[in-house]
């Protein structure tokens, strides 16, 4: 049985963690840190982290930024796993966490926490190996309405991934209206759907010859990622040092 | 048995209507008539409207911009209706025909001969009607990659129907990457997906708050368009002076 | 400004309404009615009818079958229209709902309160009729893997709706696999997919030749019902006795 | 430049090979082999095998089980590898080129040639691998409605193959209609769409907690079964006696 402490106990993942961690095989909640103690959960909750003494396996981290120095101090002391799951880090906390950090405990980072956007990412790179060159791509993501960014970060990291994998490079395309000519054999076209309350959906199309594959992820709450975050619990305890992400995770259970 | 005078019958979609035409209930070509006689048909072909003296009763017109003086010359002195299923007529023969050439005789004229495609653009307009205000429009379309103009001109007929349907106008978007803002409630999302040999896909996206209504057209082959005139063929037979399209066919099976 | 009494008020679908209607233009909730006063809400809660002096256009019901013999005297007594949005009503009151008490006051009453669900059939019929005959028709659901009933109401209400608008009648298919035979003409085929968490998905496709229209909803919530309920307020408030649908509602958009 | 002798290079799948081979990079048609002589080819074609004086590396064979003796007679006699496309294949026939004609040339074989389907087979399994016990798995497949048969093949080697990944192997459910029980953790249902005149079409599904992969193949025509016996001609030639199939073409590119 894994002892996780979560850090960030009390926000809005946190509580979702909470939950989900009393029906998860393998590991539980053995204690929780937040600076405000004004949740009930069913473990003892430290507002300073020099306060817990419970044994700890894992740290997950849904929690701020700014609780970001001392969180790599404490895990570094003991000693301890961490899975950062915080959104937001600046690029210099990203780089400590990365080269730092990474050698001295198991680091798991991923931009995004869902082991099925992972997953998908993954079976994309091994669709564009195989039918580069006879295959045209596209990206179709859907998001609601109150979205700022686009195209989603999320797919973003698709094409990056899938350019990561192929020989011959391609370039964004984000719009064709009115330019009349034929789409470039090195385009991957990236489309940005925004409509009602959608929570994100991912589309990679592989457009050949009289066939199509398409691979496509729906999210429809908030949740995935927190499954994603104690699957990664499961999967860091008893690492090396080292900075892992999702593909590692995703490659062991392969 | 409604008699057809199949024009432009030995052209590419003429031969596919011949062959289709022979399973199809009530009408059977009673001639053609094309500039080439090169081709074995199972109906006599006149080179000449004039040599025509078969009994006929509708007129599919499937050839070329060129042909077009004759053939309306033709149609009103005989009295019989015409369908003009031939594209690239210029905005003048468009004028001529849809104003001079209708008081006379029954003409079908529609952007788009497929029958799918006219109620799919149906469907949406009475789907837009219901649910304006509170689900946000996209329309996303795929065809293959030699296509030249994007947005396709079905995608642009699809907006514009909905817009006239529309009590508050809505403007067109092609492309959010690198706006940074919100959606806007009176845009319509319209997206372009190149890729391969798709025919045409055409998908109609109302997302509103926790549901969405998806209403897609996918075509496979330009055979559909045959089938079109067909129908038309048998609609317009016996029909007073006036201009129709699909529109008012779908409304009288309605 | 329609004023709402809303019955069944701290139940799960009664604050999902309280919420929506803050924001819903046109209506408010003045006050509401439920058995058990446990929760806080931003009008006054009576805990009998009798107490009930607020002034009220309209009730909308999402309590308990057993209140239903209370909830109908009062609006008739008063004469009020209601919304009558309980599941699980016998059939012995459905049948008192559309015949007598729908002789007194108007009555609302739809199998499913989704105003998208009830857009579909309506949309679906409409191209049952314009394609029969051409297009043969399938219908695949998807709901979460807890679900105990196969195909689900909705998909059945679908298909019965399909069948009232065809000439020729269809059977419904639920299973292909080893008959070894082709697809019969007057077939509905309906395939129930369960997994996940999926709250509710119907696709009818319409299958022709090279030409597929398929026309689908997707619910992400049961929000959707609420809204429903809301919209239906609205409608309803100052009409004339009789019983009402979501197909009416719809039909007054139009 | 690798040399193709076409057998059957005068039925239907031959002069599709003939046509795309054209434009294929790394191979030519250097002959062609049919009983029958009545199609004008860019290439010598024999009547019989004993007259091809060509110089070959690959053989493709698209033509009829009668011819599958002299065949293989000829391939191992000259030492030419031999892609077995021929359907209908005696179960007889199908041993002895697995078995003893494999000992002596590279043979390749595969139950689809092409290669978007096989490497959907592939996708699927990696992904079944990863989402074991979290995610429950569908397949929903789509054929024109004179198939007879149902499922498809295809979607039956889908689920053998993501049965032969899953440590607890699944349950085919092919009608869920009536039974009124919740869906069974070891349960793959398989769902056979029929209608038109669709090609096929291929989904399977992986539902989680709100989250959903799929993972689609669109066929529009019978042409990609050219292009893979193209594919693994290039892939064939030069390899060691053996038994080779997609799935090891597949694994080559990456």
């Amino acid at each position: 049985m894994i002892n996780v402490l979560l850090s960030g106990c009390n926000g809005k993942m946190g509580q979702v963690i909470t939950r989900l961690a009393q029906n998860f095989n393998g590991l539980k909640i053995a204690a929780g840190y937040d600076i405000n103690d004004n949740t009930a959960n069913p473990y003892p909750v430290f507002t300073s982290l020099n306060q817990c003494d419970a044994r700890i396996d894992v740290i997950i981290d849904f929690s701020n930024p700014k609780a970001f120095g001392g969180l790599i101090e404490f895990a570094q002391d003991r000693n301890i796993p961490l899975i950062m799951a915080t959104t937001g880090l600046s690029s210099e906390q990203t780089q400590v966490l990365k080269t730092e950090v990474s050698e001295n405990i198991p680091v798991f980072f991923s931009a995004n926490m869902s082991l099925g956007v992972n997953l998908l990412i993954d079976l994309v790179k091994k669709a564009a190996k195989v039918l580069e060159g006879q295959f045209d791509i596209e990206i179709v993501e859907k998001h609601h309405n109150q979205k700022i960014d686009a195209p989603s970060g999320t797919a973003l990291a698709i094409a990056d991934a899938i350019n990561e994998t192929l020989l011959e490079k391609c370039e964004y395309t984000y719009d064709r209206h009115s330019r009349m000519k034929k789409r470039g054999k090195q385009e991957i076209g990236i489309h940005a759907v925004r409509g009602g309350t959608i929570v994100g959906d991912h589309s990679v199309i592989f457009a050949g010859t009289d066939e199509i594959i398409e691979i496509n992820h729906t999210a429809t709450s908030k949740e995935i990622f927190a499954v994603g975050a104690l699957k990664a619990a499961l999967f860091l305890a008893g690492k090396n040092p080292g900075l892992y992400s999702m593909t590692d995770l995703i490659a062991e259970i392969n």
